[in-house]
């Protein structure tokens, strides 16, 4: 059983992502999804609701493509909103405590331009402090990323290819899953 | 002249945000402000408009609360939205080359958390990388992050306190875009 925060802008429009999930309801799963930007188009995200769904489950996957180097807005309002004080931190903030944090993301560029004379200079953990700490400050437990790159097909990489890479991180985060 | 990208959800509410930005129209020097969440409080961004703003100067500060070890949603999506392939990025894409990519943040707690072995772990650089390499993809000159510790209130700083280190961010901030 988990809950599955979907930070894709457009999921239908996905191909990475959405064969991600595809593998993940495949996988008969006990998986609560909620794409955040089906739910708030707006961006007016409801805190209640969504505390209400974390405190419901043990692991929390956040699934969503890398956008320069970090998470689309529509996720990292998710946080500033849903990991209040008292809920998430501060000397009562022990909802969250023990809880998985599964980042799964997907990468545009291939892996080798992500390293120091390559294009994007700085290798994918380094664009993951953030993530790791946001899990630290609220006493979650960190699991080391999902994620694949060249998901661009404009970069030359097939849908086929695209898919089946998909398609293995989605089969990799489901026996993941159904062993914590 | 500068073009200042305000990314705080809520400016009047704001202490440390707000005393930085009137220091800075107080030094007289020529700012064109854009308040995002003002201008945009549905997350709408324009990226026609904002790619003309970013047209017409050379110095781009980029004003906000460090929120999640992070910057916040609103500005986060006037990145995805803005910088835009063929505009920021690729074959064709040198319209921001040169110009000067200046950081300048709050953060919350005291600097002695931000170390290895303090609640937040991490140096505050160590979650700036995307940032940096934002600046690096899209041809820009990364100037080091502004930023001062402590602003929260209700950590025990004083109101006073905030003001004081908030003029002094704003003050140096007029005095490196008054030599650019």
């Amino acid at each position: 059983m988990a809950l599955l925060i979907l930070g894709h802008p457009d999921i239908e429009k996905s191909l990475a992502n959405k064969t991600i999930i595809e593998e993940l309801e495949n996988s008969g799963l006990d998986l609560e999804i909620r794409n955040l930007s089906k739910l708030y188009p707006d961006y007016n995200i409801t805190a209640e609701a969504e505390q209400e769904a974390l405190l419901k489950h043990q692991n929390i996957v956040f699934q969503y493509p890398l956008y320069w180097y970090n998470m689309p807005a529509i996720l990292k309002h998710w946080f500033d909103v849903v990991f209040t004080y008292q809920f998430a931190y501060g000397s009562k903030g022990d909802k969250l405590k023990g809880k998985n944090f599964i980042p799964s993301f997907t990468v545009g560029a291939p892996e080798s331009e992500y390293y120091t004379l390559g294009e994007h200079h700085f290798r994918i953990y380094e664009f993951c402090k953030n993530l790791e700490q946001t899990a630290y400050y609220t006493q979650m437990n960190y699991v080391e990323p999902f994620y694949f790159h060249g998901t661009s097909v404009n970069a030359g990489y097939t849908e086929e290819d695209v898919k089946v890479k998909a398609r293995t991180q989605g089969k990799k985060l489901a026996e993941m899953l159904s062993r914590l």
